[in-house]
């Protein structure tokens, strides 16, 4: 199966937790947008996407034959099975999915860190605001939600958030903590001592030969002021 | 199949999205936290959930036999073929999840009109910045996001979201429309010049046997300022 995926060209976003999975499992894929201007053209048409009874309402979106599937973590869902990165009943399946959408979420509020007032104006415009919001972020949020992921990977052995082996959501928490120390550095300096199991599947992650490969490349934007992750040390004041 | 709904019991919340479906589908189910105190502490044991190796982050929680699955969308898209409240088919379950997932990011943002900074703190302590958030979202966000439901109920034939009969997401729709007019009336009575389709299908799921008792009856918890759609009429100035 060859795949098609549709997000921006110009950083990680939430495409990047697809092409983990997509990069892991040296799947056959298309980066759309990042291949030429053209494909850029081809992601805004997907939007517009006039003759299509199902139109998605953002990127990322994936195609796979006759199948469109968009959200990060329902493109997960559909891939993991594919990619053999997902448990294989259904009530395993439903609960890497739900660790799945509890990321979401924090990548919601990560991504609000900088834009908490309105995704519409630039930070520089809600900067008085950022800094209220990312105060209450560092101090209550990112530890309940990096607590939550710990206390997880804890009691499922310490190695794998799910399952004796890797899955999808291991990949989207390697991307949680890297995404994290390069927005939030101080913080995160304080927050890793109380989370030794994450940290250390985050670099098992990175270890692993396709994923290392994966970074090394150009495939892999550089995190930037555009993508979800931003680091303002302003914000970390 | 008896299902347990674990949620707060002081409001709809995102637990209702779940209620709207087992109501519809007649289907045996009980409202822990809502049956007694002892309910209320059940609601809380399942989140310290000390002995289980697959804690939920939050609630609604859905018990199903020895299935436990958490997040509002994940819950639905377990229950939707169930329930038949849902696509047969992969490509249409994977088309309608994504609909519910467009939701819950709309949700979230009616959610912050009133929390823009801190879940954690009071509404009156971040009423300034609520109604910075407020103005940029009943001018862009919401017109955004009911005119693409809009478009998709059009492309569709106008009746339903996805396929020829109703599924888990014109109940929720029904529950946005409502929602959105119980906490933003004056905007409403405009925008809804614009999405004649969508009011239509709401008033048509307020009419059906089901959810017709349902609303009628003391499960429907009535919408209050404990829960996502809330009154702030100085929101709307």
């Amino acid at each position: 199966m060859k795949y098609e995926l549709y997000y921006w060209p110009s950083s990680q976003g939430r495409g990047e937790f697809v092409r983990l999975a997509l990069e892991e499992a040296g799947a056959d894929y298309i980066d759309i947008a990042r291949r030429s201007a053209a494909g850029r053209e081809a992601v805004a048409r997907m939007l517009a996407a006039r003759r299509s009874a199902t139109p998605p309402f953002a990127p990322p979106i994936l195609k796979a034959g006759n199948v469109v599937v968009s959200h990060a973590a329902n493109i997960l869902q559909f891939l993991g099975p594919r990619l053999r990165l997902a448990p294989k009943a259904e009530a395993g399946r439903l609960w890497v999915h739900g660790l799945q959408l509890t990321m979401t979420d924090f990548v919601k509020e990560v991504h609000d860190t900088h834009h908490p007032i309105a995704t519409s104006r630039y930070y520089e415009e809600q900067k008085k605001e950022a800094k209220l919001y990312t105060r209450e972020f560092l101090k209550i949020r990112a530890p309940k939600y990096l607590g939550y992921f710990e206390d997880v990977l804890r009691r499922n052995g310490g190695k794998h958030l799910a399952g004796r082996s890797l899955t999808y959501v291991d990949l989207s928490l390697f991307q949680i903590v890297t995404g994290m120390r390069y927005a939030f550095p101080k913080t995160m300096k304080k927050l890793e001592k109380d989370i030794p199991l994450s940290v250390k599947l985050r670099d098992a992650v990175a270890a692993r030969p396709n994923i290392k490969a994966y970074l090394a490349s150009p495939r892999r934007i550089d995190f930037n002021e555009n993508g979800i992750f931003r680091n303002y040390p302003e914000l970390e004041k």
